[in-house]
């Protein structure tokens, strides 16, 4: 188990999980005796949960290519080989991102009818959720990968937020359709002559991400990388300069005090939690990355999505769509 | 004088600016009775004006292309001719984005120096402002297109933020120097070699535009209008949210009313009218573009930037800067 609070949080994490989710078996990759004595404490019994002994813990500042050398006999990659091995259906971890992608990768395999895995996330849009696919899995794509990107979003977004038809859209500097690079207009052509007959809305920009008007936005990973840290960013400079002004006087705190509840439902709305877990796309297998720095009920939601995933089928969804992509090709 | 609510905040905006800027003279182009009852409205007095007439406007839908064709005669073409003459120091405009860059491009050409101009604009950072460029000038940018954006920007940030040694990142998806792509190596490579002997700060990923880490973020038109559209967007979702929680019930409002101070302070450091201008660099000009919805405070205070070049003979010094960069080749 790794990340910044664990294994604290993600057991705890594991025992929210286990309220909504009661029929979903853990395997808790660790040190035994301090799982054993957390899991007591979060009060998840014994029925739900095996423990499996590791004492090595990949750290936050291991490099990729060190973990997949000496990572084997970490809890990460014990966790990640038994999915590979079908003993779990699903990998979920708060740990080093890179590693976690690297291990995956090499254990679980790329799906043969993917040519490139992508990481996908969910971000806050003004009255539900918007997956944006690629994070920062490959720094280029070409009109492929773009629209397997899409697929794969599409996947996801009926999954885990239940949406029938969800449009996607691929991430432009305009909406026009002359504009931005030919790569963008390719992939917009197979995506919207594709026999998926799916609910492709054609391109949008940065700030549609939020508006609600598509479910799946498409990118390479490089822009979705920056547009993802630069969201993060603001999200932060403006709730850090409105805690700092709420602050500054007695008045300002008195009124905070009154405007608990609505400030509390704001919180609620803008949590990160709510958003946590980053997915590994792609892959012959569901590996979901917590945030590192999350909580109990951010890693409870993780888990949340990676369940979802499992009772979707996700996988086998995915590799059906992209079959019937590949024979337009 | 186009943009959303023009003439009017276009008069009032250069009366304000008036205010701190005594001697200035403005040209105001556009329709003649207007601006003139406009002038009386906002106490502009005749000492500190010139009207040009023309009746022809192009409107925020005309294409680029259009404008460039048919909008000669029109305000805005006028006053970027009237900069090109000499017969003025710089153009602020809050008409037609696309129709201002084409225009501005043709009139007032490249720098010889120049190999592409770029669009900059300034975010608000934890205790300054961040200029980050391109916006969207051009999709695609080599290592020496990013390396003079760099340069461009530096000049910027002297001469708009007082800045004496600009730091300068360019954007990318890790800090560390093995990530990205080799133009963007390339691009650090020239500026950190430079004989200009730049404040090189290296790489910075999407959330350091809002540290404070850096004054200068470079990147290429796409990436950086996903992510100023992502910031935007990001931006006008939290404060939505905020503004319905803070609604949402009598008590919130009555907190509301006793934060009254401290929520004016806070919207007055986000105040998007603050980072109002988005200037066109790398031409024989100075032209600044004004948001399009912004109201008389945000005009006044793109006229200041625009001033505030001018005032630092910003062409001449980026001119300077160039050749010298340009004789590392």
């Amino acid at each position: 188990m790794g990340g910044d609070h664990a294994p604290d949080i993600v057991v705890k994490g594991a025992s929210i999980a286990n309220q909504k989710l009661p029929n979903v078996r853990f395997k808790l990759f660790g040190e035994q005796s301090k799982i054993e004595s957390l899991c007591a404490q979060y009060a998840l019994t014994s029925d739900c949960y095996d423990i499996i002994h590791s004492d090595i813990v990949i750290e936050g500042d291991t490099k990729p290519s060190i973990a997949l050398r000496q990572g084997k006999r970490s809890s990460m990659g014990m966790a990640i080989a038994s999915v590979d091995a079908g003993e779990a259906d699903c990998v979920v971890s708060a740990g080093n991102t890179g590693a976690l992608m690297a291990l995956t990768m090499f254990g679980l395999k790329r799906l043969e009818t993917v040519s490139r895995p992508a990481i996908l996330a969910m971000l806050p849009s003004r009255n539900s959720m918007t997956c944006v696919l690629d994070l920062g899995a490959n720094i280029e794509a070409d009109a492929l990968n773009l629209a397997q990107f899409g697929v794969m979003g599409e996947c996801f977004a009926r999954a885990v937020l239940g949406i029938e038809k969800p449009k996607i859209g691929i991430l432009n500097v305009g909406e026009e359709d002359v504009k931005g690079f030919d790569t963008l207009r390719q992939a917009s052509t197979i995506l919207r002559d594709s026999p998926l007959n799916l609910n492709f809305h054609g391109f949008v920009e940065g700030n549609h991400i939020f508006d609600g008007d598509v479910d799946v936005v498409v990118t390479d990973g490089f822009t979705g990388n920056v547009a993802l840290k630069s969201i993060e960013g603001t999200s932060k400079l403006i709730t850090g300069i409105l805690r700092d002004s709420l602050q500054s006087s007695w008045l300002a705190r008195l009124g905070t005090l009154l405007s608990y509840c609505a400030l509390k439902k704001f919180k609620n709305t803008i949590d990160p939690r709510l958003y946590n877990g980053a997915v590994f796309l792609g892959l012959n297998g569901v590996s979901v990355k917590s945030h590192g720095g999350t909580d109990a009920i951010g890693f409870a939601n993780a888990i949340e999505v990676a369940t979802d995933l499992v009772k979707f089928d996700f996988i086998h969804h995915t590799q059906a769509s992209l079959l019937k992509l590949k024979s337009t090709d």
